[in-house]
């Protein structure tokens, strides 16, 4: 059990007065209770007093469950032809843990607004807490106070611990697997799709080998030549381009290892580079190590964009610039803390992990953006991202 | 425009005594409105007079949303370093909405129940409406009857038109190059893995090069050996586990292209099957041919699943069952109608798709499932899955 993270649950729901919570998104669970539902079925409750009580959770999923921080694991069956009503069997454990519990007038904290959430393993169709499944919670409970707990709970996973950097580190490796293929994948002939496609085989196969990862999946989005322009959108648009001798590709990754996150960019010229992709490289290489390079503790995220801007600005390259600096991450692909953009007076803090990924968009060079992920240490940061970084 | 689709809408809202609809899944989006959002953040405004009326969406996805059903479609800038507040941008453009629609005190459905669902083309992040969303929602007309129209979504979503059906069967045929590139690859000494990634592969290399396609992903996943036994469960783990002469595989895959999905399945034998392996092989593809056999419009949908179940039962294979034979798809990976199992007296109609699934997962042969695809025709039935099916 990760007792560090146990203790601040447990110290963030007395600070808010909440004497429990109930979780559905796996990316809380995985949190709380250390284990990573597969489908999104599963229901967890966690108290101020006891920390991770109970988890119940679909039969299906019984390996997976395995090593769950409490031992109080119900199962409801699903899904079989002869089962049982899966809800009814929800509701009865649920019914139990409230009454012995004693949480039938309780302050319980729930998911309400998570707007934006990582898929679980079947990214096909995740499955989310919607209007009717908060009812159906509260019908549990009337008279309890039913708390969105989502604040909290953002507040929480802002701050890492160290099993769950170690974790992180884990998926890091993976998306070093598919970034390294596609750098040495790039060459003239070669499709944007292609290299989607080799950078996800890469994550995969050799993801899965690793002994401290059980359940990996990779996201690939590549964009080349002129298309990288638009290569600052959350969705780039993976084609059919054929890339050109001079033409950019660029690597958007997503890799989710057991329901922790990397997301990391890369970008590489497919034959020579023109000396203004070379520049433009050269400007976006200085503006993250310059980033990087004022990170510490008691920072504020707003510094670290600053000293990307003025990288930018200084190589003369600043109307190419679209987007912010970083996001923090790691329970999903982008959490909200801390962002590294202008005007953010909040401090960095050990613990933080986000992404560094200043990037530019413009006619000749097509977009050049680098994205590593790193994670606030005591005395500085420690740079998750070990890949090569050449155009 | 599918004049057929905005039709239907138009008159189930009617029935149902709405005035309007507010969307925000893309699921939901690409059905009234014909363009499919990429990350999440569009609310669409369909009404019972107009049809598809108002889309507004992200200045990200102006390429995307070109083909709308409606020429009012308004952008909200998002997301660049210096832009308007995305949330007040929003408000205002449904504010107006609600003004010249005179809907501030309409009936409105909105998707409240919608807890499984598709993801966006970037599937490493689905946004997806929650309470806070809905409260937003609510605030924007507050003497409105808002009204939780997620059963009459499903409803109208149930039924395909032709449109959608070509549109089906333009995800069939990606799916159909993941299948037969993973049928061409099963041999010993091959890992699990290593099968997704060709089938990964082959879906997007192949699939963006279709002139019909634009946004092409794929999701497969792929049992071995004994691993395949456990291949009825929703998550099927695809591991590092190397193929033996013998060994079953099994390639669960999911495929979407602009909104619309697939979901096959097939298995192969490492080598030469043995005898256990072709008569269980013999047997589903047996059931499968019985069930898909006896559907038509007006057949209740338990016929197909009892006849899938006689030809197991008869060839003595009843103990290796485990899940129903076949559920609704199309605008998601599973659709929840029609479902071919015990009981159901739901009648099949005309436009309904499915898959046709029946599977056996047992000790010494491991897990053998066929799953194609099937769209309801005024006459019978048409099998959308065209690929090879051998052991």
């Amino acid at each position: 059990m990760d007792q560090d993270r146990v203790d601040r649950m447990r110290a963030s729901l007395g600070k808010a007065k909440l004497d429990a919570l109930v979780l559905r998104l796996p990316e809380n669970i995985v949190m709380g209770f250390g284990v990573w539902p597969m489908s999104g079925f599963s229901y967890a409750v966690f108290t101020a007093d006891a920390g991770p009580l109970t988890l119940i959770a679909p039969s299906a999923e019984d390996e997976e469950m395995a090593g769950c921080w409490t031992d109080d694991v119900r199962f409801f069956t699903w899904p079989r032809l002869e089962m049982p009503d899966p809800l009814a069997a929800i509701r009865a454990a649920m019914a139990d843990v409230v009454r012995r519990q004693r949480l039938s007038r309780a302050r319980i904290g729930y998911e309400g607004s998570f707007e934006c959430v990582a898929p679980s393993h079947n990214a096909a169709e995740p499955i989310v807490p919607c209007e009717s499944s908060n009812s159906f919670l509260k019908s549990l409970a009337p008279s309890a106070r039913w708390t969105d707990a989502t604040a909290l709970l953002y507040e929480l996973r802002a701050v890492k611990t160290r099993q769950e950097i170690a974790r992180l580190r884990v998926a890091q490796r993976v998306a070093g697997f598919g970034l390294e293929r596609f750098h040495a994948s790039v060459a003239p002939g070669v499709t944007e799709a292609e290299l989607a496609a080799v950078a996800f085989e890469a994550c995969l196969t050799q993801g899965v080998r690793l002994r401290q990862a059980r359940h990996v999946n990779a996201y690939p989005q590549v964009s080349g030549g002129p298309n990288a322009r638009r290569a600052w959108r959350p969705i780039v648009t993976t084609g059919p381009r054929r890339l050109r001798a001079g033409d950019i590709a660029l690597l958007e990754l997503a890799v989710c290892v057991d329901g922790f996150w990397a997301d990391v960019t890369r970008v590489k010229v497919a034959g020579q580079p023109s000396g203004l992709q070379q520049d433009v490289f050269a400007a976006v290489e200085a503006a993250q190590q310059a980033a990087t390079a004022t990170m510490c503790p008691g920072i504020e995220a707003r510094v670290p964009h600053e000293a990307a801007t003025s990288v930018l600005v200084e190589a003369g390259f600043e109307r190419y610039m679209v987007h912010l600096t970083g996001h923090g991450l790691g329970f999903r692909y982008h959490e909200p803390e801390p962002f590294l953009m202008p005007g953010n007076t909040m401090k960095l803090r050990a613990g933080h992990v986000c992404s560094v990924e200043p990037g530019l968009y413009g006619p000749g060079f097509g977009g050049i953006r680098l994205e590593d992920n790193v994670a606030l240490v005591e005395r500085g940061v420690e740079n998750l991202t070990k890949t090569t970084k050449t155009i």
